[in-house]
């Protein structure tokens, strides 16, 4: 792992000028509930909050006016454009042989079919393999559906082969010449409430996308087996649109030595239209925004750390790549997410287990106490910090958040405030906090000496 | 309790004639899965059944057909007509302080909204108490919303106090003056599916009336509680309807004494329009016919069972008064309904506890291997057999369904094939056909000597 020439210097001026023995001013202990009044308050006062919409630009400014009355310092806007989705009608009925309505909404980057709909022959597939295996063309005239499962568990990583249905699927099914493609939704719950999530087309021609609730895709496939052919009407009128308005916002708790690198703390702000956005990422954003906080108990820390409320992560993480771009040029610490919900922190990863394990120890002996246990050197970091953590090589930590139920409720109707359940969101938040008074008071490089 | 001369001379004759003795014939056994058959089909061929509507007529059809090859005698409809209703648009949206959309349906018998919606005031009342304490007149232009609250319970007894909000709650906001009304879900999930069901107005002006999933209902109480002015905007374009056809699909398995009143065994054959109605109640229709059918094993039984799938019992119970009309002049052994879901049964009630000991001694006896214990006499019915019950004094045996999760489902767009626990479902069909045995081969009036 390599390590920015100029964070290196920074922390080394750390050394010379040892900032850490300068007695600091105790800051007011925030209140107890500073983590659920950000996450309830943001999804009650602002609600659903999708990329590119004004109800995402009312979210940034609720955003500034909150950290400022947190005492963050210069809460502020970092505006940036995206392509997002505008959703529309959307409507799926089965004409025969078995009339009935089902639950279906578009995925992002659908494009539209016209306004009364579409009626074709819905064609099966048990998987996206099975899809895959179709002849060329011919899916000309058809509707494709693709009832792909997924299964729960607690670590997500379920997600990478599941959601591959919703990433690639739409562009198979368009290769072969479907007319549109419908989808089972990528998720574990058994509610009427379809999953959204974004799709892309590559070079393929965009078609209508959407996504059935998992009973609905079950009945699909209960008629599908009865060995008639299946009739589907489709009204799914969502676009993309280019060229909407986002923005990242940003905040800082100043550590002691403003000459160190700031660890940087990351969440989303944008949410999915369907829901509030409770788990994904409200959540989010109140655990580190809290932790942060509660990390400048009984002394500042000596880095100054940055919260990054990032936009536009749902559609295309343009709010990571952003930043990435913006803060191209300033050395960084260390780079942190949370945005897997609200359950409770099971596991640590960090990128620095091999060229700095007395830190990795010093965060498995402080998080143990918590139940969190050591889950080794392959720390993946976020979304949003992806592109800042790839240019800079940054050191990240994963905080592992129990994921068995994430998926019930992810890109659904069901997001929402009832679903977290508050003694471990605040497990998450204690978890947080004493990871960063751990690292933001840590004058050395966090990656270590040691380089792989 | 009395007794209907007719059933009494008819059984009388069987002790004269003991055709009790006579070898009979062994019928096939029925395969192991008709009770799941009949669900699932049901709910996938035919799926949601709105009383009145075309597809509550593809359901007779339907089950006409179903309990022909199922070796029923003359199954058949019986037709009539109700005030039914018809589904259209329904949205809202909180227009200030905080602008977000809400999940909501239409109570049946709401009247329309204009096509684009009313926008208005909302009033917060937190329970039905608190609606009719406000002041005559005070609701004039506003949209009440009654955030009355139900909990789980195994029997089901919440229903009727929490479900006063829904048949009452309207009518009430009415005479108030309001312009609308828009309640709690009667339920007890967390889910963005609203509730629907009937609501009546009496002699109050009908006004539009919908009702929101449980976790809008809080977003709206938290919004309410920020204290500025909450402002709506809804649409509901349903409206009620009269003459619509509906109907009773009725059908036996003769006894071997035709002279003896059959035993009655009821479910509705409607549903809901947002769901499948698979709890409600396409699994009451499998319980009780596939019971009757293996209530044949071993010998037919004595009496005559009847089964009875009625129509519109969601929209006015207007199938179960028609069977009570049409079949007033014929003598009844007993009569029982099975519409409480598919989970376990875990009680038992009969009406002739006192009159007929000997008789409730036998079937706790036969039950309580399946776990099935005495809840003693206040045996009530259901819905469908409450006219019949009413008009000829019936003895009735209630065999209690743990419905602690009833009221997640009821009346939703969840309420669909997956919801079904196989076991408990499967249990409700032995404990079903157990008791059917047991009162089909009594030759005795089933009340018993004793009366009260």
């Amino acid at each position: 792992m390599r390590f920015p020439a100029l964070a290196l210097a920074a922390s080394a001026l750390a050394f010379v000028n040892p900032v850490a023995a300068k007695p600091a001013k105790p800051d007011p202990v925030p209140p107890a509930d500073t983590a659920w009044r950000i996450l309830e308050d943001l999804t009650t006062e602002i609600g659903p909050r999708i990329a590119g919409s004004d109800r995402e630009a009312a979210a940034r400014d609720w955003a500034v006016a909150r950290l400022k009355a947190l005492g963050f310092s210069n809460p502020r806007i970092e505006p940036f454009t995206l392509r997002g989705f505008v959703r529309g009608a959307e409507t799926a009925r089965i004409l025969a042989p078995y009339p009935q309505p089902l639950a279906i909404t578009a995925l992002g980057y659908s494009v539209p079919t016209p306004a009364g709909g579409i009626e074709a022959e819905l064609v099966y597939f048990a998987s996206l393999d099975a899809l895959k295996a179709a002849p060329e063309r011919s899916l000309k005239g058809k509707i494709a559906f693709i009832d792909h499962a997924m299964k729960a568990n607690q670590d997500g990583s379920a997600y990478g082969p599941s959601g591959a249905v919703r990433r690639q699927g739409p562009r198979i099914a368009s290769q072969k010449g479907a007319l549109a493609v419908v989808i089972r939704s990528v998720g574990t719950d058994s509610h009427r409430n379809p999953h959204t999530g974004n799709t892309a087309f590559g070079d393929a021609t965009p078609i209508p996308a959407g996504a059935v609730s998992l009973p609905d895709a079950e009945q699909i496939a209960r008629i599908a087996a009865k060995g008639q052919p299946v009739r589907l009407a489709l009204t799914l009128t969502g676009y993309p649109q280019d060229n909407m308005p986002s923005g990242n916002v940003l905040a800082e708790l100043p550590g002691r030595d403003p000459g160190l690198p700031p660890v940087l703390v990351a969440c989303h702000l944008d949410s999915w239209d369907l829901g509030t956005g409770a788990f994904d990422d409200a959540a989010g954003c109140a655990i580190v925004t809290a932790a942060a906080l509660r990390a400048q108990q009984g002394g500042k820390p000596l880095r100054t750390i940055r919260v990054l409320w990032a936009g536009s992560e749902e559609i295309g993480v343009f709010g990571g790549a952003a930043y990435g771009q913006a803060h191209a040029g300033e050395p960084h610490a260390l780079a942190m997410e949370s945005d897997f919900g609200a359950d409770r922190v099971y596991g640590l990863r960090t990128s620095f287990a091999r060229t700095n394990p007395a830190l990795r120890d010093r965060l498995v002996a402080a998080l143990a106490p918590m139940g969190v246990v050591d889950y080794g050197a392959d720390a993946r970091g976020g979304a949003d910090i992806g592109a800042i953590v790839e240019a800079q090589k940054l050191p990240v930590i994963d905080l592992m958040q129990d994921g068995t139920r994430y998926f019930d409720l992810h890109h659904t109707p069901d997001d929402t405030l009832d679903k977290v359940d508050r003694a471990q969101f605040e497990q998450n938040v204690a978890v947080w906090a004493a990871t960063l008074k751990i690292v933001a008071n840590e004058a050395r490089p966090l990656a270590g000496a040691k380089q792989d």
